[in-house]
């Protein structure tokens, strides 16, 4: 069968979104991956003389002797994971488009960009009709937004489509590998709390007013709902913890608001996609749930795991919500996209 | 000069907030500590032999070798510092203040007793006029509010004295020692968060009322300042941590904020207090401020670091907010409670 | 097929051991979970409604409704696995023996009684002719040893047949699923070591001369070896790290350790045990390899991972051995032990 | 008074050892510190901008304000401590000791020069006759030991005096601190142990021999004890834990041991120095201590604490030391080697 698989290829293969898209895409059964390309100085060298892997499962045998190159167009595949560092993301990810291959891109580059599909195949499937409106000639750019933002929004989109979202306020406890390797030195974060992460409150208020936001079938206008976040980096490996408070428009039950979590199915679960989870949100009835070390890798890490659910006295509700960051908020989520575009015949 | 000590006692001696007591009063320039009294397990032991101590400086010699006496009226002082558990609280401290003692208390059972102070000696001294109404004969009865309670009130006090709070949303990153010992199990928080203290987001939404609530001379009217709150254990020992929202009457400028803050003082100040930090609130400029183990200890663990002013999209302002909450939120928070009693004449 | 499994029951199944083998032995080829019993307090109760469950994965469907059952003969099974308390195992055990159940015990009670097997499958299985020689009727009692020892001798069983080891030093850093739940504060371990866990150094220095003692047909002469064990607890949550020295009476080269090690085999392997590590030992040879949450859950948590051998001023070489301590080093263990009963017929 | 006190420099001031240099050296009664000096990067900067503080306790403030000066000889002071990365130390501290500054430096490089005294004021000051033996004019050069040295000395000193030490053995487990800063990342720490520390092995192995070795008058000659140590990272943040276990030629009783560590005393008790702590040993009888973070600070952070002592089956006695890693193995064993010199007139 893998002679019909895709052949994919990863930029920015050592860093630590690229060794979570090699661990993920080990095996996966529409993708092959092939090529393995990096900065100036890992290139040239095999994977495992270039790569400082920190995941606990060993290198896949067949990448681990793959020569690493250049993140150049020439690549021997048509489809890209970018795990780039957004100092460069840019550039190198529009020169790939235009020779043709379509980049799947966890950088943030072009996440605004207004022929660019900002996708949570949960929640807004629909705006892959902006590859229509790119200019990319065979190839395409689609990004996967902030890893704090994809566990909110999936929790969220069924509250949306249901009862109408007005207000959101969240405060994030996120988890260190959020922040790269070796990203924050344990001095800073044993027995700590670092109340600041750089940038990460402007992608929470403004990349969800985006991803729901209404497509028109040329253009995406940005979604009315106003949105305030407050980032801290706490004590956890993987998996961010958000509380949050929302405002509905038709402020619902409790048992309503529990039906439309449960029933909440996208296309990922329906085209019964490789990585999907099979159900999107697990609703947990014990006070304490959900916590990041319990519960971040429920249906392959890839669902949202929320509890509290409760009265606030400013807003409607409030409730906690985990997502773990770099599978479904990261390499996970944009694998998932890459599943959705194979699935509509827009990887060819 | 100790001869003329007032002499005072600890009610759960041997608990978490007991020890603390003991560390915090050794060498108290008005208090001398003579009495230490906790459950019948205890009594009739020597303290070192009674105890599990566990602060990092050792027990004060004298206390060491002290007899540890059951929780009962008889004890050779005039005040009781109470440390003791809510489950037998009530009734305890209720049997003092009838024996003519004068009980601080650290535990809840009193808080919203309609003639008991629910007090922070720089937010609320006024509220100890309510020790006239209360029928205690010589004996009284004030209380310390909670540990979360506390250093967010000291943030909001000069705000809403110079600009009116209308709204405060609070989301807490709370540290282990504010659930006693052993408390938390190291199994439930290592690489992990707990989003839940049981009563706690109660007790921070119904406590700032009666503290900022008006005193008529004779009874508290509560605030009309909605309050909801969120919170979280995360992995740190000490030094709470709270991410804060504010609405405000007549919204100002962050200058004008700044300086309130810098400006803020009460009267633990003005009579140079022994426990009274210099400075109440010390605002940090670095946007990764404040940070539980960097500042937890400023100005003896009695003042309140803040930090991140700046606009939301859903409330004026927000800020981070933290305390010590071993020290100014339970022991060193009562200590200076009494100081101010001692100061005004309510110890006799 | 499960027609054919063996009926097996969990003595102490609300305890962190009881715990792990619930999740364990959930679609095990060989068993059939099908009595959970505990102590009175929970006796009578659904097992969901009994159990403090803090596993990351959920309570098998069929069992969480199971209705939990006294420590008493009388459940319809004929093998059950002991998690128990020392302080009742050693009676409770016995009183199920007499009865003619299995009994494969995680407890100490009866692990140095003359005609009870103290088993690690790779290393000793030969100690199960000892069942021989016990009176329990058609019951009888095998134990599994204790979590720290485990790891430690599947590393030192080949080099004692290959080259005959006289001393053995080691210095464990261990993790806090060792202690049970609750166990470890988190105040005394967040920011800490604790030198000291009660017990666990005799333990580590008599226990494996037991185990690699000589069987003769009719008792074990304990080995020779001279052990010296120092045991400290650190702030992870599974995988207990060993620094280790050896002398041995005929000191090989590094390469023939290491070829030792690799080729290692046991009867697990050989009869293609469900819970066998296809390899017993894992040796890395990254300096800083390996590392508990990196390596813990080497083949299925089975599999005992070493490295950073080296030379020794003192002994003859020093290396690292790292093992998971509730998997391969107590429920897992357990039932490879059963396994390799099952296999031999002495589950009948 | 301070009219009268040496000037100092410091060398590194923006590492982590020359932080903490600076927060030690404020207000000390011997030393004013006036000069600040670090990589070209800094140099020109204030140093309150040059410097990422990481300190719980704020820059003293008249240092924020010093220009920090290039690593050059020109500094207006006389005694210099070092703090610099060792890939630089070498050249510039032997630059600075030509040129007349008396350097007491905390770096690697030196320590094994035949004409350099490699000092704990304690154990060895009778080394410090070497200074005679140097070439550097009114210069001088003394080096502070490895932070994993110091506290196993202090503990051995009294026992190789009294009983003489053949052999020694030991385990560490060492805090994020002695990495320096940012040093290890959190991702690598939490809820791990890294069983590695590149070159810490051998230090421990070696330096001991040079520190206990005998001065003729001339020449060190190396001590004949032979030392094994493997070296392990920990998630703490302070203090170096570590399994120690000795071999004595005349094996005394364990009360011997504890007599004579609470009576030993080394030239800073006997001078009194500033940073000498007043008991340099402190022995705990309960069997979980010590531990990092209860008494790293003992004795301003000067002590050594010690613990467990015990039969061992290999060696003639275990126990448990414990110390501050950048206090006593640091910045402060520094200041006291320093305090030293000063009070037997080296450092005119």
């Amino acid at each position: 069968m893998s002679i019909q698989k895709i052949k994919v290829g990863i930029l920015g293969a050592t860093g630590s979104v690229g060794q979570k898209f090699i661990q993920l895409l080990a095996e996966h059964p529409f993708f092959e991956l092939v090529e393995i390309a990096a900065s100036d100085r890992s290139a040239g060298k095999k994977y495992k003389d270039a790569v400082n892997w920190f995941l606990p499962t060993p290198i896949p045998e067949k990448i681990a002797n793959l020569i690493v190159k250049n993140c150049e167009p020439g690549l021997s595949c048509n489809v890209v994971f970018s795990g780039l560092d957004a100092s460069i993301a840019g550039e190198i990810e529009e020169s790939f488009a235009k020779n043709n291959y379509h980049v799947i891109s966890n950088s943030k580059n072009h996440r605004f960009d207004n022929d660019v599909p900002l996708l949570i195949p949960e929640v807004n499937p629909d705006h892959l009709g902006l590859l229509k409106v790119q200019n990319y000639g065979k190839g395409s750019i689609v990004t996967n937004p902030n890893c704090s933002v994809i566990g909110l929004l999936i929790a969220l989109k069924p509250l949306h489509d249901a009862f109408g979202i007005e207000l959101v306020n969240v405060v994030t406890m996120q988890a260190l590998s959020g922040a790269g390797y070796p990203g924050v030195s344990g001095l800073d974060i044993i027995d700590n709390v670092i109340p600041f992460i750089g940038g990460e409150e402007n992608k929470m208020e403004t990349e969800p007013l985006k991803i729901l936001g209404n497509f028109d079938g040329k253009k995406i206008e940005q979604s009315a709902i106003k949105i305030s976040s407050s980032c801290n980096r706490v004590s956890v490996v993987d998996g961010h913890l958000e509380s949050v408070q929302v405002k509905l428009k038709n402020k619902p039950s409790k048992d309503e608001i529990l039906s439309v979590w449960k029933n909440f199915k996208g296309e990922p679960q329906e085209y019964d996609l490789p990585f999907a989870p099979i159900q999107p949100i697990h609703y947990f009835f014990e006070e304490k749930y959900p916590q990041p070390r319990l519960h971040r890798n429920i249906d392959k890490g890839m669902a949202v795991a929320v509890g509290r659910l409760r009265d606030c006295n400013l807003f409607d509700y409030k409730f906690t919500v985990l997502s773990h960051n770099t599978v479904r908020g990261a390499a996970g989520g944009a694998i998932l996209c890459a599943e959705l575009m194979k699935i509509k015949g827009l990887l060819t």
